[in-house]
């Protein structure tokens, strides 16, 4: 699982710092989070393959999230897309996207499907034999979902040389891998556990921006590997978080905390703050490991 | 008069190609022309000041002409701009920002005035004591205009040694000034050139972009000083070029040569050629001088 983190930082672009997105690469798939400004020279940058992206998830409508999506879908044209592409945004996304490609005459010639969300309740919004993606309701100034990427329970593997000991037949494997015991010609039973080794543990991924401090989150991003939350402030500057509907780099830990999260990955910062050393610091006095996102950097886990 | 080149390549924006926009800083104003996406980062690039923006041309709703307006838009918001804000173009760009504004529930707190284009002959769209902004009807596949900025004749320059000599009384400057001639005190008249010297002469610019090859824009921009005229193409993809409505090198210097302008900026490069090179040397072949646009530019003129 690879994220990579395009832009994080809060509202507008400037020389060396991108609004919010970021790639998520999971199982074969290549998610794109929020599109704010520019994402498209952020991705050339990162020298991600514009044509893995399949499907675009947009937390919130505000400018700094999606300013750059209706550029992405021109581009998407041009470099000659055949590919399905869907978009989850909030209601409206659709109409905007639409209406800018018609004032441009710039009808897309892929087939682009429009996911609207207005659900308040977590809701699962793509689902297929791999990764099952869920909103995560956000509470900021204006409707927000924030999103969990969560793999699925994949076969159990094999162990070859524990089947050809027992001289088991290859028609068998598939049912093995399943997690079923196999009863051998002599009518002994073979415990799956002899058979087979543990799978890799699905892993998991949740993206929250923008919001204020929201505890009702907790439950449903509870024991992810990784959290992305907003941390707009530091702690000194709580009320005005509050007020504006942000948070801040403490609450974004207690957030991990409670949720006993994997590690915690900041983003979202005010450029009131000249360095982002002092997030992580607030933060790790509540919970560790925290990782500041940067623009450009990509993160394995 | 200064012309910055923000952005002058064609189609969609990548890491060292930004689309097109540019600013002209004439007698005091600071233009915006056009505003394709990644202009506000080219304009913090420029460390030009984003205040000093009052009016924003558009051409035409393509989105590499236009996609990057919302965000700064939004941004002179956040930056506590009070100063009006005049956004010039096609019929539809009013619903277009102000719906994506709606959407973000991100009113602008400054005021904003839309001058939406509709008329297919030239205008006046800006007029002041200084200048004069009109339109270029252009021909491309939607509906485009080109810009022209005229200064306005400006005093004549008074001669401080020549007044002083006649002995001339410091309330008839102006008059002086506006090209009048003096009767002196023993009838004698003193004609206006002996007393000044001829002011500088109005400069002139016209940005032709995008539009395929249109000698019927020739009249307008007759003897402009600089003449930025788009050349997508060079004349080998001269179909191409016709195919699309843009130009081509060649097609640019015709036009810059039978309007008998003083200099010619080309841009609006299509991606397919590694190098600009060829479309200087295309061009000058039919006119000279001719400068290539680039990103981040700036010419003195």
């Amino acid at each position: 699982m690879q994220l990579t983190v395009l832009g994080c930082h809060a509202a507008t672009p400037r020389t060396l710092a991108n609004p919010t997105s970021q790639t998520l690469d999971i199982r074969g798939h290549l998610f794109l989070i929020d599109c704010g400004e520019g994402t498209q020279v952020q991705l050339r940058k990162s020298k991600l393959k514009f044509s893995r992206i399949k499907h675009i998830f947009i937390s919130h409508l505000h400018g700094d999230h999606f300013f750059g999506l209706p550029g992405l879908v021109s581009t998407f044209r041009l470099l000659g897309r055949e590919n399905e592409l869907h978009i989850y945004g909030p209601k409206g996304i659709k109409e905007a996207i639409t209406m800018l490609l018609k004032l441009g005459d710039s009808w897309t010639n892929y087939p682009l499907y429009f996911h609207e969300l207005t659900s308040k309740e977590s809701i699962v919004v793509f689902e297929d034999d791999k990764i099952k993606v869920s909103t995560i309701p956000l509470n900021h100034r204006i409707y927000t979902n924030g999103f969990l990427f969560q793999e699925k329970e994949v076969d159990r593997k094999l162990n070859i040389e524990a089947v050809t000991a027992f001289g088991i037949d290859k028609c068998y494997y598939q049912k093995i891998k399943n997690g079923k015991d196999i009863t051998l010609d002599n009518g002994n039973v073979v415990s799956n556990t002899k058979l087979t080794f543990d799978p890799p543990k699905p892993k998991s991924y949740a993206f929250c921006s923008d919001t204020v401090f929201e505890p009702s989150i907790v439950p449903i991003i509870k024991d992810v590997d990784v959290l992305y939350h907003e941390a707009t402030f530091l702690d000194s500057e709580a009320e005005l978080a509050t007020k504006t509907k942000h948070s801040t780099a403490k609450q974004a830990a207690i957030i991990a905390k409670d949720a006993n999260v994997g590690a915690l990955v900041l983003g979202h910062y005010s450029t009131r703050y000249k360095s982002t050393d002092l997030f992580k610091q607030e933060a790790e006095e509540v919970f560790k490991p925290v990782f500041l996102g940067e623009d450009g950097k990509a993160f394995n886990f």
